[in-house]
């Protein structure tokens, strides 16, 4: 299939023809999401938003503009961002007082805040989360969705009174993001980043990593567990009931929505487009008149009383009574993956049924006029299913092993997502990564997997199984 | 009334209390929406967007970032913003090649996009939307929500064969503004700017000036008709049906969502704070039981019933069974401006009725709990009418005619809108300024007002009624 072939270039056309995102934006790593796009991504953010509501997260909103002096105030972490952030140094003709940059994550713009709202233990946990634009200067060759220098994305920040509120508190967030990318159909491995690749000021870091149709991965969403670092830095403590002032434990969470989608389109697209899952597909069903010779008026009118019988039954549906021809109207929505497309032609108007066809699978099937709407409805149900469960065989049949550096390296070039052993040592890391341009990408942290072999580069004792891709 | 006498205390009092935004944030005019803020701001943003979908809008999201070349394309737009715009100039330690500014408004960053997307007629209309926060450096004192840095609106931006075309979208954009603002309850005037004062850029500019407590007008909505001018200078043609090659028209318009939620407040609110329209309240209605000596469990087991009821009949309720006193709880709920509070105490109980109070104006009635559902229900549909009602009849009492100077001065130091008559001439509408700090804001597009005076500046024939205030 051309999408493993030559992934970029199917990205770039399906990007393009499905209008999810416009790269021509005169400023490099910015890009423009048309409506196709920007549709698919704010029902991915609701999907979210929605979860985070009902587990008691407050939306609100923090500025786009950090101080200097707030950045700087946890060492670890500006000296991770530094390099990658843009700044605000002019207004108009002046130069400012003081430059400001432009959120990379809002830890800095938040916890400021944090430490003049949270002063008993009555006010924990706090839970908040924000959907916003951040901006980080990336230096390596930037990609639409995937790598840019501004992207969608979800971040929650938490407070609690101990470790182990926080340690449940990461497996919430967990909980959250899996139940998202689960209904997105999406297959990834959910890993504990190596200690030299956590967040900026974090004590650990979790990650899921979806797979790439290139062989590379793509991080859709990381959990963060801050420990005690950034409230130290920025103060935030609190009353606890015995009397005595305690640092705040904290976590923070960010799910990609840009990369989510990027993963949506290239896990379940094909060769005719996009195939979007029912959630969050703008259009649900597309209803397609197939008119015949001296039929025309009839079939239109057939067609028109579906769409009404279909959005009566609450799908999100469009009927194209364009001028185009049939088959141009089936190139298009294929394009843009809508999950469902009835076709209305003369015999199914006189037998009283109708022609559905599933984007997923390309199958075809006719059913009664009034079955239309509950076997729309049973498709939907088992999309999903089918595209989890197809992304999930790509994934494991995409995933080797490997016991030594040559076959490690072979794996990689064939774009291979590689399972080792490795002895947790930074400089083996690094040389897995000079050898084979892969990353140790961690170890699961939902299934354990215990070594049997040696370290893969060095041959001393392993300590964990790990996986290692190129990844955006 | 505190709110009319001392306006700016009250206003940021009940900000702060009702948890709309935190004004603490450590960069001047930047501030942080809190959840319940965040909440009000998002339904109104969504109505909007409802409107601006079901009118052939398409949702699409440009980037933060603006070069500098697209920014200087148009002449008097650069003139008319370039004082105000924050500038990115650097990345990590990095001098940028091209600097980059802030977007404070996105014309130049959507009208390259509309020139690579427009061919022909068939191309048009295009109609564009975005949701975003935009960015000006107000030099004047800053004031949470009504003027800051960084603020919330929706900006729609649209391209049309001819000035016609562009006429009727100018008439379809007043009209959805209207819809918005009228279910916010919100009272304005409808002016069309004096030329000196229309968008830079435009051909023209009408706007909706809301009323402010403290006399000043809040603009609220704007919509432009551009002509060609931004055609013109970003070469944004489209081939006709006999092939001529053609500017297109262009119309934009924007809604200030910060400022929107800022009128709510300002209009609606009382001594005990906020006033929110039900459409709009994340919170419709709080169930509170009122226990009493031994019948703490069956009031409260009551209250659940109450609210479990109210809850099925698909409002937004909260059931408030803190250990706050009732009086606490009013208090609070009252702030917050829920529409409709239930108390349930042992006598509602024992005849299985229900206390209804309405915030807006604090009523108390009773009626049996399987009527309760409906009950709201027709509370809901008085209350955004007579918000409306009350608001108007303010901006009416606060509107006064002036037919010299110093009953224009004095007017305006009295916190009135004045009407005036006024003979368009630039040099009066500065001597207007210079003597009372009042500004020419405009005639009314709605209503026409023919002037049966001299103006009042220079005593010459007047050509049109305008209305004089302070603005924010």
């Amino acid at each position: 299939m051309k999408k493993f072939q030559s992934f970029s270039e199917w990205f770039d056309e399906v990007l393009f023809k499905a209008e999810i995102v416009d790269n021509r934006y005169p400023i490099k790593g910015f890009n423009v999401y048309k409506a196709w796009g920007a549709k698919i991504a704010k029902r991915i953010t609701s999907m979210l938003e929605d979860l985070l509501d009902a587990s008691s997260h407050d939306p609100m909103l923090f500025p786009v503009a950090i101080s200097e002096d707030a950045f700087a105030k946890e060492a670890k972490h500006i000296k991770g961002f530094a390099a990658e952030v843009f700044w605000i140094t002019h207004a108009g003709k002046r130069k400012l007082d003081k430059k400001m940059l432009l959120r990379p994550t809002s830890e800095t713009a938040m916890y400021p805040m944090f430490a003049q709202w949270i002063r008993s233990h009555a006010d924990l946990p706090l839970k908040v989360y924000q959907s916003v634009c951040v901006y980080r200067y990336e230096t390596k060759a930037t990609r639409p969705l995937l790598r840019m220098r501004e992207f969608l994305w979800n971040e929650a920040h938490t407070a609690h009174e101990d470790w182990d509120s926080a340690e449940k508190q990461v497996k919430e967030a967990v909980a959250i993001y899996t139940n998202v990318f689960e209904r997105l159909g999406l297959a990834y491995y959910l890993l504990k980043r190596p200690d030299f690749d956590k967040f900026a000021g974090a004590e650990y870091s979790i990650a899921f990593d979806s797979w790439n149709p290139d062989g590379r991965v793509n991080q859709i969403g990381t959990v963060h567990n801050l420990g005690e670092n950034f409230a130290k830095a920025f103060g935030i403590t609190y009353e606890d009931t015995d009397g005595t002032h305690r640092n705040v434990s904290q976590v923070c969470y960010g799910l990609g929505i840009s990369r989510a989608l990027a993963a949506v389109i290239s896990q379940h697209g094909d060769d005719h487009g996009l195939v979007l899952p029912p959630e969050v597909a703008p259009v649900q069903v597309v209803v397609v008149p197939i008119p015949y010779k001296e039929k025309e008026g009839e079939v239109n009118a057939y067609a028109k009383m579906v769409f009404e019988a279909v959005k009566k039954a609450g799908f999100r549906v469009k009927l194209d009574d364009s001028e185009k021809t049939p088959g141009e109207k089936f190139y298009y929505w294929e394009m843009l993956g809508v999950p469902v497309r009835v076709e209305v032609g003369p015999r199914d108007l006189k037998e009283r049924k109708v022609t559905i066809a599933e984007r997923a699978n390309l199958k075809r099937s006719v059913v009664d006029f009034d079955e239309a709407a509950s076997a729309i409805k049973e498709t939907f149900n088992s999309i999903t299913e089918s595209l989890l469960r197809r992304s999930r065989q790509v994934l494991e049949e995409m995933t080797v092993n490997a016991k030594d550096l040559d076959s490690l390296k072979e794996a990689v070039r064939n774009r291979k997502i590689v399972r080792v052993c490795w002895c947790e040592n930074v400089g083996c890391a690094e040389t897995i990564k000079e050898v084979s341009g892969g990353e140790v990408r961690g170890h699961r942290v939902d299934v354990e997997e215990k070594p049997e072999s040696p370290c893969v580069v060095c041959g001393k004792k392993a300590e964990k199984v790990v996986y290692i891709a190129k990844a955006y």
